[in-house]
């Protein structure tokens, strides 16, 4: 693999030569307008784009969309052009969404017609976000009843669910024939669904009986019937059931691919590895940026104005906290003016709440997503993170204690310190376990905006304090 | 799936339940010493704990290692202390790393080689970490000669590399053989290793030759030839790889299992997209805690003691860089005692330089991780990324600076309050940049560490840069 991934580096850096030559003959053709210097230069121009066409056509489409995502915006579109018409259904929905909606916006709406009735129905669903709605009708209204059908009901499925992500491609076998009869239906065929590992049993109403693993079909006797050897016991899965739970399943069952059923046990459709991999690739990506503030389809590469655009929420957020906070302190601008040292010593207590209360949500929002917070465990989460913050408080408050005595030689000072440590960090345990189950329990992402809130309260409230007990107590 | 995690939380709430009913007569037990009472609660006792049993009886191993890692130290010793002789081989493995850890430090010498004697040979290495290796070393030894040798083989590997995650169950073929012949074989065998997909098919050297997927065995006529219809050319890795590297292609190929060969091209293990999804799974929950400055293993049960050392390290950094940035405030002592306003307004400064900072951090990371930033690009980020800071610095500095003219009516100090803002978000997206770009060329992970570097820059630039602007045109 390290062999594969240095592979595809390499066709990095070769598709990006080639881009470069290509450009630099597009400048001379631009700045040298004579005839002949046109032919010639046409010529090799073309020659360029038939080599980077031979490349990109000996790629997989997964590597194409690698190629894509790792190029800016006006390389990128110039590869895209490439290999839009042929291959562009098989690449498309392998990009990340950033990046497809960059491509979206070079096209037109002929191209972005031709684009979706190219990509297979099962990908539709998870590019919603990206097609313009009227186009994705348009292009539903070519399809196949059954296939319209399927589309209409996953796109009206909830975001993240079990319905957006499955596939239709099921290979059912009914429960009363022999394993011999499943073969010769299945030779018939000529091929499976990819990421078949199991056949799904139903009945005559199209209900969902059992499972039946491939190795089965190998290695037992041909004459059994399905319904005597079929695993009665699945893990099935709902349309509207969250995609992140199914993934949880998915991990602890070791599952290559699942039934989907309805409210009244008929199959509606098939959730793979594959789909779910990528969905929980996607959500961790997500969740880092995220927690930083930014839409998860921020594009490494998208022009300066998106970019910036994409950071303006949170800055005028940031903003709004850090003046609250400020303000904290202008209402002691008294006491900073006869004791300046506290200027110097308030953005301590600040930032060790602000860190000490992000371990603590980093902690929760895992137990969050694991499932491993209840009723039953709260109260004693909340023990411990308090236990936590005291015995933490009393030690590094007493340090910090104790270098403020040092610098300052003021006793007073040293103890406003070290009780104002103390108390910051125990604010911090408490937002930081209280923020996150509260936003759980709303139904919000607690990884959003838990951390804003927690890193204002524990500015404003290590400002107030730190100050609050110096004017109290030095003054 | 709903239905099915509600059954799980089900079973935890009665498994608790059962706890606390197991807890209450304990403690009965302690206080009345009667002999009477004695013999009767020790009944309900056991009682308790036969129900026990049987409901956990009734679950999956990753079932049993989910209500593990929800339940409190004492609470998780006495479930774990019912199903590990039968059944803690196979729950042990599917346990969370912190958690396991809580688990061997309970267990004595005679416990953990009987445990890991019941552990499949493939989970030992993925284990290696919690078992001491002397218990390792002494449960190697009564391995057959040939899983004992895998195992050392494993052990050897590098730390997240595909030698740590394969299997050893490999199921072969020779190249020469009929498809017929195959199948006559399988069904000889009775069963295949989970998540197998494809046979791999060898030489007689033991050569990695093609992938025999199990549909070809299906739906091609069996007298053909393997040779015929294997696929050759197949996505391998070296047991050398890095973890992360398989995991990108495993996503890129939507791969079930890939075949592992040493570098004379010779078979040694199997990777599966099971083990692959709990590498990613456990290295984004692992990245969440690292960037909040916690270990990956810390247990959201951990006992108050180990919880507050693990956050010592980062919280000892965090007090030692906010100390620095607390000397360069102590710097302009005179210029803020001169001018109040100066200390309610720097920590806005600091502060939003550090957000914005983070996020370049965050993206630059993921495009790290998606191996999209290479030589090529690099300057056009860092171009980007500036055009970026200089226009929000431009826009978000200028309305600050309103903002702090309406508050002290001091055009100078308005202007110092933009001029600042602007310069300290340069100063981030040029720290943002650069410092992840740096740790990952010395090899090291970028999501670490990088964004505690970067807070003290922009804390102690952003203060720098403030009151020395001050200091120098207000004063």
């Amino acid at each position: 693999m390290n062999t594969h991934q240095n592979t595809l580096q390499e066709s990095l850096r070769q598709i990006t030569e080639l881009l470069q030559k290509h450009r630099l003959v597009e400048n001379l053709i631009h700045k040298q307008e004579s005839p002949k210097h046109d032919l010639i230069e046409s010529l090799v121009h073309r020659q360029h784009l038939v080599e980077l066409q031979n490349r990109l056509g000996r790629l997989h489409p997964a590597d194409v969309a690698y190629i894509l995502e790792s190029l800016p915006l006006d390389e990128r579109l110039l590869v895209w052009r490439q290999i839009q018409a042929q291959r562009g259904g098989d690449v498309f929905p392998e990009v990340s969404e950033a990046v497809r909606n960059s491509l979206v916006e070079a096209m037109n709406r002929e191209e972005l017609l031709a684009l979706v009735s190219q990509i297979d129905t099962d990908d539709l669903p998870d590019l919603a976000d990206a097609i313009p709605p009227d186009i994705l009708q348009e292009a539903s209204e070519s399809l196949e009843a059954r296939e319209r059908h399927w589309l209409h009901s996953s796109l009206t499925c909830p975001k993240d669910s079990v319905g957006q992500l499955m596939s239709h491609e099921t290979t059912t076998i009914r429960d009363t024939v022999s394993l011999a009869e499943v073969l010769q239906e299945l030779r018939h065929r000529g091929e499976l669904p990819p990421q078949t590992d199991k056949l799904f049993v139903i009945n005559a109403r199209h209900e969902f009986m059992g499972l039946l693993p491939l190795e089965t079909l190998l290695v037992r006797d041909p004459q059994t019937r399905v319904a005597e050897v079929m695993a009665a016991q699945a893990v099935t899965f709902n349309p509207e059931d969250k995609a992140s739970e199914a993934a949880l399943a998915f991990e602890r069952y070791d599952l290559i691919s699942a039934p989907v059923v309805d409210e009244r046990h008929r199959l509606v459709g098939r959730l793979t590895v594959d789909a779910v991999m990528d969905f929980v690739r996607e959500e961790a990506d997500e969740d880092a940026l995220n927690r930083a503030g930014l839409s998860g389809e921020e594009d490494l590469f998208a022009s300066l104005w998106d970019s910036a655009r994409n950071r303006w929420l949170w800055l005028s957020v940031n903003l709004v906290t850090a003046f609250i906070a400020s303000r904290v302190i202008g209402i002691f601008s008294d006491t900073i003016a006869s004791l300046v040292a506290l200027a110097t010593l308030m953005p301590i207590v600040a930032g060790v709440g602000g860190n000490t209360g992000n371990q603590t949500i980093a902690l929760v929002i895992r137990g969050l997503a694991l499932g491993q917070i209840n009723a039953g465990n709260t109260l004693h989460l909340f023990i411990k993170e308090l236990g936590v913050s005291l015995l933490n408080g009393a030690v590094w408050g007493s340090m910090m204690g104790l270098i403020t005595f040092a610098l300052y030689r003021n006793v007073a000072l040293s103890l406003v310190m070290s009780a104002a440590m103390l108390l910051n960090l125990i604010v911090a345990a408490l937002i930081g376990i209280t923020v996150p189950l509260l936003l759980n329990k709303w139904g919000r992402d607690p990884a959003l905006g838990s951390s804003v809130l927690l890193t204002f309260t524990t500015d404003s409230m290590g400002f107030f304090i730190f100050l609050g007990l110096a004017t109290l107590f030095l003054l």
